[in-house]
């Protein structure tokens, strides 16, 4: 069974979003053993300045860089990645899974991802042209790799 | 104000989804004059034959077709459809809204929209190259609505 590091910046402050995403995190327990890390969303003025923003995404960058397991096979979300359909991104898990035993799924906190984690990740995944709250592109994430794990066991629940 | 109408086959189950959808509903009454209404989902067998599940969407798809607001510019969600930034689906909003007072945001069932409905759409629109859950596309739709009208009136959601 593959592990899973479902690592997130920033924290969910919605329900409804921390319920969805911990809902399909439980389900990929079938085909993975999934563990959940986040690290901690640096604090920026109300107005900051791309300069500011660049700092905050680096300090978390380097915290997110340090969580990745050694020798998993990183994939980072971000809206300018390969856009993949659910059966391109099964078959990416798949080929993924031969060589590696460890996946690391990277999403950014409200200010997104700094160049070096987007750099580190072996590849650079886009879920939508559209900008998504990080809260959201959670739940999508951990819905897409249920869905993609499910595929890949002949499972119905993609039809 | 426009007129939107956020029209959607099926029921959602998960309390999550219908909480997430009906806040960002609520957001967009800052901006349009939203209505929120549901078609039934047809039943199918347990493991229906494509000819089922298309006499199933042409039973959704009339009953869509009889709910579209007479006028409204609408949009059918596929995910064949053209894909948007949300720099370039605000962009889209507003030129429909120099025409047009209604907008007709039409999401289908699990098993998707007939072709019916599509033709009738003047504009087919993909959130991802990934299938969704219709629970989940609503969600993703409301807030890019939310997301455009806001970007459009200046305010501060989208950064």
């Amino acid at each position: 069974m593959i592990g899973l590091t479902f690592l997130c910046a920033g924290r969910v402050k919605e329900k409804h979003f921390a319920d969805a995403t911990a809902e399909y995190i439980k389900r990929l327990g079938a085909y993975c053993d999934v563990s959940f890390a986040e690290v901690r969303e640096e604090r920026t003025s109300e107005n900051p300045s791309d300069a500011e923003i660049s700092a905050a995404l680096r300090r978390e960058g380097a915290e997110i860089l340090a969580k990745i397991p050694k020798g998993a096979f990183t994939i980072a979300l971000c809206v300018e990645g390969k856009p993949l359909s659910t059966e391109e991104f099964a078959e990416t898990l798949r080929t993924i899974t031969l060589d590696h035993s460890k996946l690391c799924v990277v999403i950014g906190s409200s200010n997104g991802l700094s160049g070096d984690v987007k750099r580190a990740a072996q590849l650079r995944l886009s879920m939508s042209k559209m900008t998504l709250p990080h809260a959201l592109a959670r739940v999508m994430a951990a819905e897409q790799l249920y869905r993609a794990f499910n595929l890949l066991n002949g499972g119905k629940y993609h039809k």
